[in-house]
């Protein structure tokens, strides 16, 4: 099952000719979930393609502007659509008040139910779990409370070698025992190490979401060994100063806290404006953290696995519808 | 001085990957307006490179949300970039409410003034002038309270024809008296007409907005021989009953308010997302009205003078950054 990320847009405040605000589509194993809603976004999930109807959660990471302005029109969208399941906002508090402080003025009636949950600025915490996956919050240092999203993909049943269950003349209570990675007591009295009796399993995914924020040690923690770690990139390093104001990150905070944390490939984004060749802040990263990648949009990152079970990280540009 | 159109949105209620949703920049000698804001429109801006700082006016035709999403995003925008000069939004009443609700939760704090004005929605009414031109706005008819707006070159002076001010030794009075209209009473007594002494005068050129609306007999004499006129065509003729039901128009309901209302140029848009193919729509509008043109994202239309200072319409589609 797939585990990829799309980004829909890597500007910062102010969107630019070529890049949208932020927004990004999180599928962790069949679970769609749209990552900030940025003003436009629906527009790029059209333009790349990306199915809206699959997204039943929208996680809003803070108040500013540029990472959900695009929510009203995506519900709006969503609704003219025909859509009939539940649609989750999972974000700061006021954003129930706002939305339904601009519908009153609309009178839409929604076809489908809509339910907000408030996110949690003081401490991590589970905001989305199923028998596939988890989703963790996780607070960030940024102007206004704002928090950072964790996917993680959870611990599979295991796959048993071929014959086992003939050589041992397994009971469905011992598959089952087997499969959750429990050792196996054979009749003569002798354990049998689980991995003598399953397939080696291939690693867990994960991917971590990081803006906005300055550079804070407690992130570390939180994307400790990710595969995928998308972290905000205000500025180029001579920025510092400002970055430190507006408490954002420059290309060394972001590539220090992959290093860091040990991240598998760091993707930078949340650009300014200003910077127009985009190659300064990759060669900038590059001499912290090697495996950096550019956020453009329409990119897509796909964890995969290689032929001996490795996670490895594959990224395309998507063609513009 | 350049009086033109450019076309930032053309979808109705629902973007695509190729259409925003409905948005353009009126250039009526050098007053820039926005008119209606769609999501994404100062996106848009940056594409086609219409200068976002010369916009002092953003008029608001209705409270359906493919109308007016992008204002909020375009005000922070102009906030982040500096902007100084007073903004004026024209639209429903409750824009204004709409605006400070939001705003509230985002503590914004503005560097320039911000007005709002209140349309009229029962009937015909001046919404700017200065010496150069005039703006109005006139109620249509759609499910809500909805404006079209008129945009109007005023009467200029007129040029004196060469030699005309020593062939009469005319005084400064004489001359203001003449390029104002007036004709003149020579020494002797002699009544000279004015087109004798002046040039030829350019016609005033005229642009009216149309959207949305259903056909209505009013509509035409309020955009009655106008040199423009941009009108809503959501429909294919063939959807008759669904335009009606909805307070919109087909094809043929733009076409036949342009032959009626006698203009020189009709522009068709906010077309449905159902259709890829919008050469069907031009086509079924061209057999009642030959002079048709399909809206596209992008495309501007200027309203310039030929050598016989008659109004000629050019359209050309702009280049993408």
């Amino acid at each position: 099952m797939s585990f990829s990320v799309t980004i829909l847009g890597c500007s910062s405040a102010l969107p630019t000719s070529k890049r949208f605000t932020t927004a990004q589509v999180v599928n962790s194993l069949e679970r769609f979930f749209l990552v900030d809603c940025g003003e436009g976004a629906q527009i790029q999930m059209r333009k790349y393609r990306v199915k809206m109807s699959k997204i039943n959660y929208v996680l809003i990471s803070h108040l500013h502007a540029d990472h959900f302005l695009g929510l009203f029109g995506l519900i709006a969208s969503f609704n003219l659509l025909g859509r009939k399941n539940p649609l989750h906002i999972v974000g700061p508090h006021q954003l129930k008040e706002m939305y339904f402080g601009m519908d009153k003025f609309l009178n839409n009636e929604l076809n489908f139910p809509l339910h907000f949950h408030n996110l949690n600025y003081k401490k991590q915490e589970l905001i989305f779990e199923d028998d596939k996956i988890i989703v963790e919050s996780f607070p960030v240092k940024h102007r206004i409370p704002t928090c950072g999203f964790l996917f993680k993909e959870k611990r599979r049943e295991k796959n048993l070698k071929k014959s086992v269950i003939e050589d041992y003349h397994l009971s469905i209570k011992d598959i089952l025992k087997i499969k959750s990675g429990e050792d196996y007591l054979d009749k003569s009295g002798e354990i049998i190490s689980n991995n003598k009796l399953t397939m080696p399993e291939k690693p867990l995914r994960s991917y971590a979401f990081c803006s906005d924020t300055m550079f804070k040690e407690k992130n570390i923690g939180f994307v400790q060994k990710v595969n995928l770690l998308y972290h905000e990139t205000t500025y180029a390093k001579n920025k510092q100063k400002q970055a430190k104001s507006t408490y954002h990150s420059t290309t060394i905070d972001a590539a220090n806290t992959a290093k860091m944390a040990q991240v598998q490939k760091l993707i930078i984004g949340h650009f300014s404006s200003r910077y127009k060749d985009l190659n300064v802040l990759l060669d900038e990263a590059k001499t912290v953290f090697e495996k950096t990648s550019l956020a453009t949009d329409g990119k897509q990152f796909d964890l995969s696995y290689d032929k001996e079970n490795q996670v490895v990280v594959i990224e395309k540009q998507l063609e513009e519808k």
